[in-house]
């Protein structure tokens, strides 16, 4: 239970990581290093203490032990922890970490909608961060589910793509592979590395005409790796073979 | 306590008010209607279910009668509730209402310093509520804060000026009072409210110009009424009759 008074709460001061996590999984640690190593470059950017990953390790073992399927969600949330009122942070800040699992079904292709309401904040470090304040993208999505699809397209304050509510955000066009650039607003993604370590990729700062032009959409994220896109403000997509070749090669 | 699932912790999805309220103070239903007023507001932006204000209205007493001090700080929160994983709310969100009291100590006047490294997203709906995903006016205070300042002046993704991270700009010029338009990302203040409805203010799109060639400026919540601002990014501001009038005949 968390306290009333945790900022992670009244102020959205945090941050978290997913990963997906199975009964067929072999040794955990590969798969969740680099979230810690997320996890703690993004306290560095916010100015909250950092985890201590050997203290929280155990812990986060026994939680993986209950796990019972093959797909199932780790959530780790760095709370700032306890707080007076205001915006002030306490000189001490008790940071706590928050373990806990949900299912997590492989989704089928997505069909995207491009957010008006809202645009994503670049000009805010928190655009590179997953935070406890990410009703920005609650909101993509809740628009993206009204207009019958169910994942968003977000613009940054300056018209350039961005990602999705929940996902990094690639296209092809001419054969080659593009994603917006961090600079756009962008997170890091851990699968979105994983891929562009594999293949050339062009991070670019453009407008949402280059979807409309682009040959094949696809998404990228912890928990679902590489996710086809069907459709995109109402036009359909067809399947491309590229996409699929990199589902089949980057699993999760 | 909060549930560990609670949208208002995992994501940032709610909304919070903050009120004065104190041991001498009379019926205060007049003080915390608007309060209500724009909390519900924001419900229907955010898409949130409103909260049923008499249903709640006797708890907020009961909490008012535990306080033994002129000056505290009730806070309503009003949380999305408990979610699954993921960005998608419920069908059917419970969310919930949290009343909280803390001191809440008359602060000097302020000394300001202009947030650089976070801008405030007048893009996204939330710019003008009060919501739980309060990260970048964390950070930009806690900017102000390195800097030797104890507030912060946000500007909005175009560079104009939108509000200090926990309370409404103003400034005088030439004897006229100026202050930030809401489309540029600024909460409709309740105490902002009571003085323009006192007093002829302009609503301006401006840079930060307009500030450092001001005669004095000052701020607004709904904690401190009129708080006079005596420096800004280190250059110090002279007090000014306008501003000491301006908080004879506000008092909070």
């Amino acid at each position: 239970m968390i306290e009333e008074t945790d900022r992670g709460f009244t102020l959205g001061d945090g941050l978290f990581e997913t990963v997906r996590v199975g009964i067929f999984d072999g040794d955990p640690q590969d798969r969740l290093q680099p979230h810690f190593d997320r996890m703690s470059a993004g306290c560095r950017v916010l100015g909250l203490p950092e985890p201590h990953w050997d203290d929280h390790y155990r812990e986060i073992l026994s939680v993986l032990e209950t796990v019972t399927t093959p797909r199932a969600a780790l959530r780790l949330t760095w709370s700032a922890g306890p707080g007076g009122r205001g915006l002030d942070r306490p000189a001490e800040p008790t940071a706590r970490l928050i373990i806990t699992i949900a299912s997590a079904p492989l989704p089928g292709p997505a069909r995207l909608v491009t957010a008006k309401t809202v645009r994503r904040n670049e000009m805010s470090p928190a655009s590179r961060l997953k935070t406890l304040s990410y009703l920005d993208n609650v909101l993509a999505r809740e628009e993206a589910r009204a207009a019958g699809g169910d994942e968003a397209v977000m613009l940054n304050t300056k018209g350039y793509l961005a990602c999705a509510a929940a996902a990094n955000l690639f296209w092809v066009r001419d054969g080659r592979v593009f994603t917006p650039a961090l600079a756009c607003g962008v997170l890091p993604g851990i699968t979105r590395g994983h891929l562009m370590a594999r293949l050339p990729v062009a991070e670019v700062m453009v407008g949402q005409d280059a979807l409309k032009e682009a040959e094949a959409v696809f998404l990228t994220n912890s928990l679902v790796g590489i996710r086809a896109v069907t459709s995109l403000d109402g036009k359909t997509l067809p399947s491309h073979p590229l996409v699929t070749a990199l589902a089949g090669k980057l699993p999760v």
